[in-house]
């Protein structure tokens, strides 16, 4: 599926840092900056941005916060096309966290909101556009929403903001791939040709992948992936998956590859991400997957019946 | 996905048995046996039915050979509307190996061809059913086959056979979702209302249940599934999602939650299956698994870069 429009971002330490409350270390976040340079990928999502009067430098990693000076250390001496964004939930920045654009590494500032508070992400998002960032508002939980809710998200995204694209994202995995083409096809038509639409998907069905490439055939053009699926929960589209479908020449698959031989086939079990039964249990009911991590910490992990049960209610068969 | 026409086929035991030389204990098969029934599975497929004078049963487990009187010790107490099948590859059986349907406990016979051996295949289908078993033919590796030879296969099979459905068989896992929508359809379009078309999906891109949605979309009602995606290298579409997905109230997913946490979620990581990145390099470049499931056993099995190179040739970056 070569189509040159596309823009791969890798949000591996971002939402890969919900399994792990951020704290890589340093040679990791490198090494990850250094394989999607050298494998063409478009985006390096390098983690949130997030208030340290809300969040304690104690308990989150560095990528929890994403300073400046970090973020600049961590990526210097590199000659790449690679972009840095960062991600920023809506209500959990304070805007004396960011510097203008043009001081700044970071290229592209991108907003999480769920749609009960579009309004709130659009006045980030445009606070960041006028700091001269490239901007996404990243509409979460959709599977979850009223779909009039999204519909008007949809348009006020078009008629009051500057983003690049606006995403769909499957926050709890839930979603079948005839509902990503129905809700891509929505943002599309909705969306004006300066805007493109996004796909982020979770892997609790294992249709991240699937799902990324339905969202791909229906002209999304930011594809979000990470190395080895690794994100919260059952994870994400595994970005090595993405590369090898799309086709397109400018990437290489094997500093990707490298990464999952170093590090991430590793951390993928260590942190007890991936496709797992609990994991599964939630996304196919529709639901956070809160309930399936609280239960990897019990000694009922195993008892996927009973949890069954919980997630789906009483009475429920499949 | 509610259509009562789909018959949901679990190979776990068959297709398992790929990775283990069908050394499963007795036990297990019989839980399987059981869960099957209680889940309101359609068909339990429990092995292969191989010849004695090609096949050491020093070297393989039972299930490699499904004798009548194992099947029938294993399976037997059970009022269930779930049935038995067993697999046969063409030219590795002998007819001498079966008794007519009648004397039998199990009702279906599935035989696995490559396209040019669909004569063979025809041949053996037939003496089944002249034994008076439901038979199906399962053409594997189309990912690797010519559409012409495709094309003449499922005519002959239409005209030649009373087989109750055709396979589409990703062997290689490498087929994407439109691949899987065009076979099919060309598969529907060229049978019989008599005949149905199966989906037999494999998870080297982690697309075997979104491969198998997309059959059952287009009208595959013949479904193989195996319990937390064990099969061979990579696996399955796995039980559980197809199931969750279908939402036929005749199903009760739950026994087969159990299976997972009794036995297959262990299985799967002893016996290294399941998505590896060795798997999925031979996916991604259609090949059989075969030189993954080696790599697995040397101590280059996390050199990915290498096997890259090895599988996709000199010069391959995607």
């Amino acid at each position: 599926m070569y189509r040159p429009q596309i823009k791969v971002l890798d949000c591996t330490i971002r939402d890969g840092g919900l399994m792990n409350d951020w704290w890589f270390e340093d040679q990791v976040v490198r090494d990850v900056w250094l394989a999607d340079c050298a494998a063409g990928v478009d985006y390096c999502e390098i983690g949130y941005r997030a208030s340290r009067r809300q969040f304690s430098p104690e308990e989150f990693g560095p990528w929890r916060f994403c300073d400046e000076e970090i973020v600049r250390r961590i990526t210097e001496g590199v000659e790449s096309d690679t972009k840095i964004s960062i991600m920023c939930d809506v209500g959990r920045v304070d805007e004396d966290q960011f510097v203008p654009a043009s001081e700044s590494v970071i290229s592209m500032v991108r907003v999480a909101t769920y749609v009960h508070d579009i309004d709130k992400a659009i006045q980030l998002a445009n606070f960041c556009s006028d700091l001269g960032y490239e901007t996404t508002i990243n509409i979460m939980a959709v599977s979850n929403a009223f779909e009039r809710d999204i519909d008007q998200a949809v348009v006020q995204v078009e008629n009051e903001t500057r983003v690049k694209a606006l995403y769909v994202v499957d926050s709890f995995g839930a979603l079948y791939t005839e509902q990503v083409h129905y809700l891509v096809d929505k943002y599309r038509q909705i969306l004006g040709p300066d805007k493109e639409v996004g796909i982020h998907c979770h892997n609790n069905q294992q249709l991240a992948f699937a799902n990324t490439i339905t969202g791909i055939i229906h002209m999304a053009n930011f594809v979000d992936a990470t190395v080895y699926g690794l994100g919260r929960a059952a994870g994400n589209c595994p970005l090595e998956l993405a590369l090898a479908f799309l086709r397109n020449p400018k990437f290489d698959i094997r500093p990707i590859l490298d990464l999952c031989s170093r590090y991430f086939v590793k951390m993928q079990a260590e942190l007890e991400g991936g496709y797992l039964i609990p994991y599964m249990i939630t996304g196919a009911n529709n639901q956070h997957p809160r309930a399936a991590m609280e239960l990897l910490t019990t000694d009922r992990a195993g008892n996927y019946r009973g949890f069954w049960d919980q997630v789906a209610g009483p009475g429920a068969v499949v």
